[in-house]
């Protein structure tokens, strides 16, 4: 049984949108996801680079993100042909671990969790696959990356693209047959 | 540059020691780990397995572990000559991440948090040598498990195996000449 490792933040688990919507709260802002295409929000505003980071250091962060779309359907379809581990960059915010874990076993609660992986550098991971957001996350990785899109990664060529997860369950049902 | 995973509990942090100090002293006993060579705490006495676990549990339980003698040195020595991650099955018991996070920082400053691994099925490792107590994590791990004497695997044969930190210096200074 191949396996695939699965991001959360982007791809499983919807930071940007929170993220998005408190700065826009917090700042009197109205930028749209349209407005930073291609990159992230700290890009857009370096001047506020620690208070956004400072917004995945409280510990509810994690803990009330919204499922990306059809991400638990596909992937207990996925569950049946594949291996499925989760790998979470976790370390970058060492306050989110306990989040993080309550997080899958409340979305999730058909993968084992035996199977979540909290880490940093992703080259570590043993696997056929790996979906991902960041493409330094596919730099000494031994499988095949596929980039799932997120805003900040519209303009990376060159990898495998999802856009959604029912593009996520045709990439793979192609590989299966 | 070559890859050795390390796990932590009996291989860097003396988990048995604290366990079995406790264990005596709540449950006025005199067991010494002569008593129970070849086998782990819950299989000498099965009815407090669950009170053996709940040890585990308490917050403050991994933060407070002795580091295992000589080790902070030899990987020291050995982070110049092959990258180091640090692969701890963390996920059997969830409330210890912060506690495991922070002993690191605090005993193996040198090494980066972006190669600390919290994980449970370590299949999932890449890596080209993993030191480890438990011989169950070299089931399919792809490189070379090297078995960490410890008092419940003292019975185990057919792995590579060292007794002590000085022992896995040696181990490795033959490899890399």
């Amino acid at each position: 049984m191949k396996r695939i490792a699965i991001d959360m933040d982007e791809v499983i688990a919807d930071l940007f949108t929170s993220q998005l919507t408190m700065f826009n709260n917090d700042y009197k802002e109205n930028i749209s996801p349209e407005d930073i295409m291609g990159k992230k929000l700290r890009h857009h505003r370096p001047d506020l680079t620690e208070e956004l980071s400072n917004y995945l250091k409280q510990p509810t962060f994690f803990r009330d993100l919204e499922v990306i779309e059809d991400s638990q359907e596909v992937i207990k379809e996925l569950s049946k042909h594949y291996e499925i581990f989760i790998t979470t960059a976790a370390m970058e915010y060492p306050t989110s671990f306990t989040e993080k874990y309550e997080w899958l076993k409340k979305h999730f609660p058909f993968l084992n969790d035996m199977n979540f992986v909290f880490c940093g550098d992703k080259s570590i991971i043993h696997a056929d696959y790996l979906i991902d957001d960041n493409v330094r996350h596919f730099k000494g990785f031994s499988g095949q990356g596929v980039l799932y899109t997120a805003n900040h990664n519209i303009n990376e060529i060159g990898y495998d693209r999802v856009n959604n997860w029912q593009e996520v369950k045709d990439y793979f049902s192609k590989r299966v047959k």
